[in-house]
């Protein structure tokens, strides 16, 4: 794609495969051009921002047209003409370099390593969950699914929140990494019958039919089930509880950066045991491959 | 089903039948028992409630364990142990005589007709949408579907909220109804690309897939498409546009009677356009066969 002017150019430091990515390998939203929307970057130019070059940045992932009533209001996550970073009309960061709007662009604190900044995005879309859904102290949560999404959500509801958070997994290794955050956490095929109509919210955060009907069970009537993660294809919904229960089906994507910048600057939430390997960028094709692999969480490619 | 004891017996007077219905007869829910759940009828005797016996009366569907939290806030929807008249544990309206505890009865005012008063039922189901989704005077709401329920939920969220309400459905006679009430009503293959993404809430009415994928056509980013038909068995759910788009699908049942009863009372809902036949109790098999076939409105049975 053509040099965009007007924007800032950022070589990449770090970038993160999502299960995103993954998707639109395999077609999802018909994207043609360089994946990647997880990234740290070093700002080279910035046309109209100069206190921006040189610095390690991070960049929010929806570029608006700038003119509609959402952009003018400052949130171009939904603008109806918005490129997104390497997910829609936009090269991703899988690259030695990327541009996106000065204005999408936030400087990382010192604090905060390349290593945990990459984890920006995920993290703020785990945040995004509470633009969503009110969620308070009393508010009982699970969580279904111990991917990446499912482990930076119920920390993140836990911590922003002081609710009690249940996570729901398959994985026994990282189901631990959530009970050493203090979420209780669960093997799916243990849930106990008292857990069933026992919360008030729950993140689908698995991808699966199996783990949307998962949700499902667990809610209370008139309970929240939030749609966390990316669907390619159809769901198979079983509308009958949806209706009879009177559930809400929440769908949520991107959240702001500010926010998950400052739980990680705080060490607020633990990203290090979501890393699982490190490629360079030479062997992204290998790096993406391994990320799709069962049971992977967070593979980075460092350029 | 045995006599239950404490409980009033109603000699039932009208009776309507409702999709619900059709789809129970189907299979739906897997109950065996006598149909039916709108009705007016006679009180013959009410344990604890003598001045209700000689009135006329509606009668709220759900009877609650009485024990639990929700029933002992006073609201049976969503009790765990409930019954549902003609629908779930208890035989319904399709007979000469029916029965429920006289706490879900309400006298019917003498200025509401039998034939009017049959409607209270549905008309609390389109009430119930308010309590589902807030709809104020700027709220763009449309209502896809233009049956029974449909021309309820249209007619009841202009005149309580007094929004702008926009009909979709496939029949001109039926979207003629609507228009006299100062619906704006539009056939669905002529819905005009201005629509799109224009409305902040869809009422799904049709219980048709096709209907659920027009509303979220309709639906801004972050609206909310009520679910408010009767499925039964599964939706193919597009699911990655309510996750972009961030939409909240919410399911909607049962109503509370009293507002509907009022509606009624006020002449503020046209209810007699919707009334199709009647026919004796000793052929509610060709009425429900009758209420089967395309297009019909409100099939009645007398007793």
């Amino acid at each position: 794609m053509p040099e965009r002017a007007g924007e800032a150019l950022v070589r990449v430091r770090v970038a993160g495969v999502c299960n995103t990515d993954l998707e639109i390998a395999r077609g999802y939203a018909g994207f043609e051009g360089t994946l990647g929307h997880e990234f740290v970057g070093s700002v080279e130019s910035a046309p109209g921002a100069p206190e921006l070059v040189g610095r390690r940045v991070v960049g929010e992932i929806n570029a608006g047209c700038g003119r509609c009533q959402l952009c003018r209001a400052g949130d171009a996550r939904h603008c109806p003409e918005r490129t997104v970073l390497g997910i829609k009309g936009r090269d991703g960061a899988f690259a030695e370099y990327l541009q996106l709007p000065p204005t999408n662009l936030l400087p990382v604190p010192d604090e905060v390593t390349d290593e945990r900044a990459v984890f920006t995005e995920p993290l703020a879309a785990a945040c995004g969950v509470l633009e969503r859904v009110p969620v308070e102290l009393e508010t009982r949560v699970a969580v279904v699914g111990d991917g990446k999404l499912g482990l930076l959500c119920a920390q993140v509801l836990k911590t922003l929140t002081g609710a009690g958070v249940t996570l729901v997994g398959r994985h026994e290794s990282k189901l631990n990494i959530a009970r050493e955050r203090g979420v209780r956490a669960v093997k799916a095929d243990e849930v106990p019958a008292s857990f069933e109509r026992a919360f008030d919210v729950a993140v689908e955060a698995s991808g699966s039919p199996e783990g949307f009907e998962t949700a499902r069970r667990l809610l209370r009537p008139r309970g929240t089930l939030v749609l966390k993660s990316t669907y390619h294809g159809t769901l198979e919904l079983n509308a009958a509880p949806v209706v009879v229960d009177e559930i809400s089906v929440v769908g949520s994507r991107c959240g702001r950066f500010q926010p998950a910048l400052e739980l990680l600057r705080r060490g607020a939430v633990d990203v290090d045991s979501l890393a699982a390997e490190e490629f360079p960028l030479a062997e992204g094709v290998r790096a993406v491959e391994r990320a799709a692999e069962p049971g992977v969480l967070k593979v980075l490619l460092r350029m």
